[in-house]
Parts: C-alpha cells; sequence; structure tokens
C-alpha cells in the first residue's frame, strides 16, 4: 500500500493564515516535507514549527536558479526523497508557503509523483498577493477587471490593469524605473513581508522604499491610489 | 467610540479552507453582515452556519448587476446597513466567499468604508482559482509564468498563457467556442462547485460538460493536459 503525496498551502506568513484543513492533515499525517530554498525554508519552518514536535521532517533541497538542468537534476531528487517514503507506505505532507499552484515548490513534486501514479492531494493555500491586497485595503480586481500576475523579473507588455508583481526583491529598481515611465508610481503600492515580522506596506512609490526582502509584492493599479 | 469593519474571506466553499484568523474574528464579532444576491448568500452562510449561532446577522442585498448606477446604489444603501452599527459602536464582519480582493461584494464596503474613515480589516482568504486548480492537480503558474484571470464574460485578446475564467456558469457556451477556435480545449479543464456538493473536475472539455451551476472554474493551460 502505497503512501498519498498531500501539497498543503501554509499561507504568506501569518500563522493564522493556515486553513483548518492544513492544520488538521499536518496533525494526521507523520513525515513532512519542507522545500529548502535560500532562507524559504525557515520561513515555512517557522509558520509551522509548533505543529511539527515528533514528527519526521524531510528538507528538500530546491535551490531557487532560472537554469532548467539544475532545476530538472534537484527536482528528480527531491521527488526521490519523498518517494522512498511513499513506497514504504508513508504518507508525506509537503508544506508550501502560500498555495501550492501559484509559483510553488510543489508543482515539480506533483508532476513527479502524478506521473508515477501516486495520489495526490493539493490542498490550496492563501495566496502573499491577496494577503498583500488585504493589508494595503486595496481590491485586486472588480467586475470585469482584469488580474495579471507575474514574476517581477519577467520581461514583458506592461498591462494597462491590474497586476501583481511577485518577488520584487533585488528587482525593485528595474520595476521602479518601469513604473516611473509609464506613469504609475502613484498606482503602485508595494508590502514587504506580508504577515511577518517587519512588514510594511507602502501607497505610492517614490523611490526610496527598495524592500530589503526577498517577500515582497507590488499591486499596480490602472488609476491613483 | 465608532465600530470596525472586517472583510473576511471564507474561502471556496470547503469549511474546512476557513482560515484560523476567518473563525477567531467571526468568533469575536457579534454582528456578522452577509451578501445577499442570488444564491451566493446561501453558500456564504452555508459555510459559517454553524458559527453564527446567538449572532446579530445582517443581510445586505448586493443584486449581480453590470449596470453602475444601480450598483452604487445599492451599495450605498448596504453600506448604511453596515455604517449605522459601526456608529453605534459595534464592530461589524462582512463575511465574503473566497478572498476579499478577487471580485468580491467586500471591495465597494471597504472603499466606502475607508472614504468615510472608519478602520477597516481585511482578512485575506482562499480563492475560488486556487482551490479548482488543487482539485485538478494543475499548475497555475510556474517559474517565470504569466498568470490571467477574467471573468468568462470579458470579451478581450486571449493570452496564451495560463488563464483562469471566473464564473463561468450560463457563458460557458461562449467560452467553448472560443477555446475550440483557439485549439485549447485539450489545454482547459473545467472544476464545478469546487468543495461543495456536487464538485465535479473535468480535465479536457469536449462540449458535453456545460456546467449547471454559476460557481464554475475554467483553467487553461498552454499545453494540453
Amino acid at each position: 500500500m502505497r503512501g498519498k503525496l498531500f501539497g498543503i498551502g501554509i499561507g504568506p506568513g501569518d500563522p493564522e493564515l493556515l486553513t483548518v484543513k492544513a492544520i488538521r492533515l499536518i496533525r494526521e499525517t507523520q513525515v513532512i516535507a519542507l522545500p529548502d530554498s535560500s532562507g524559504k525554508e525557515s520561513v515555512a519552518l517557522g509558520i509551522t514549527r509548533e505543529r511539527l514536535a515528533g514528527k519526521t521532517v524531510v528538507f528538500l533541497a530546491m535551490p531557487m536558479t532560472k537554469d532548467a538542468e539544475t532545476l530538472r537534476i534537484s527536482h528528480d531528487a527531491a521527488f526521490e526523497q519523498v518517494r522512498a517514503f511513499l513506497e514504504a507506505g508513508s504518507d508525506v505532507a509537503f508544506l508550501t508557503l502560500g498555495d501550492p499552484s501559484i509559483y510553488s515548490t510543489f508543482s515539480p513534486l506533483q508532476q513527479r509523483a502524478l506521473a508515477f501514479g501516486y495520489e495526490v492531494e493539493t490542498v490550496a493555500g492563501v495566496t502573499s498577493f491577496c494577503a498583500a491586497a488585504a493589508r494595503a485595503n486595496i481590491a485586486l480586481s472588480e467586475r470585469e477587471e482584469m488580474l495579471t500576475i507575474l514574476p517581477a523579473y519577467r520581461e514583458t507588455a506592461f498591462p494597462a490593469e491590474n497586476v501583481v508583481l511577485m518577488k520584487v526583491g533585488r528587482h525593485y529598481e528595474t520595476v521602479f524605473g518601469m513604473l516611473r515611465d509609464k506613469n504609475r508610481l502613484g498606482c503602485a503600492a508595494l508590502i514587504e513581508r506580508c504577515g511577518m515580522d517587519g512588514e510594511n506596506v507602502r501607497i505610492g512609490l517614490n523611490g526610496e522604499e527598495a524592500p530589503s526582502s526577498y517577500f515582497s509584492t507590488i499591486i499596480v493599479k490602472e488609476k491613483p491610489l
């Protein structure tokens, strides 16, 4: 009897934004897997630490790189770690920040587990951009509006409507210059470390707010805020 | 001492997708407001009914129409209902399906409350499209990909990348025709009544799956699923 893989969104950082389902499944699952990549591991661990006592906690190396071959090799290796538990009949709960379908380290594990015929249950979580919008008291989309979500480093035709830029961090200067050129600095809000210690919300950008954290989101509306 | 307005996302339908924070704030707040519009009220009520015993529950008429003037008048009236409690010193918790920043009935109340200087705390929730992706075991966006979210009835240049079509319901035939013309029926998944009774997930569309519910989401990927 092979184990089942759970991919559990644990929300953006505030432990109160865990869902009832996430808490139940963490409680019921003996083997907990966490991504281990440049500081993100510690956030996922911080949100759930008090719930992990007595459990088998497995850290999966998931380097953050754009190199496709490096990614493939590390994802294969991470899945093999998980697979050993599944083959031994243990369920595994992989915990991922935010939601497991949005730029998540769960996706490569999910795809591999499905391809090999394992049972996979994915549990949605609160995304960082929804939490950021809530903290800034901004609507992301209303009525017939469109909402576009993309990583800050993505070079693309910038939509005229609602945009969320994820993972701003060190790309802030580029984004700032682009928004200045498009005369949309006043339409933008920066939310840094949403729901975590050191949270910072800025409505309207002026160039002085370069974020210190990878965990930064910029919301850009069509009109000034 | 004026009361505070809470806008609380209660998730897409599964009561287990409530957050710890939503549950705590519902417990702590005496006056609960719910949108009352063509069946949606009953879903929000169904998710939280057991938590509302002994509370003052206020239903706010929020008709679903595209007519701007009808919307403005009904939103003004809904806000006046809420405002009477705030002025009397009572906090009010407005419960909204999914997340309060994404196509939410909370946005018009949030904007009015902020404009009149009331304290507003918005609490993010799990969106229906994240829950739909989880149930279908599909990634909405990975790596540098873009994700576009829009209502099904919106006529627009259809993005080549990841798209979420919300509120498909009676617009299904139009959407189906458009996806067929773009040769993307195999790239699409339909998730109906996600997390509710009668949930139905279809991977790949063939025209036979016209949804019976307003609560339907279509996810369209770049490549076949």
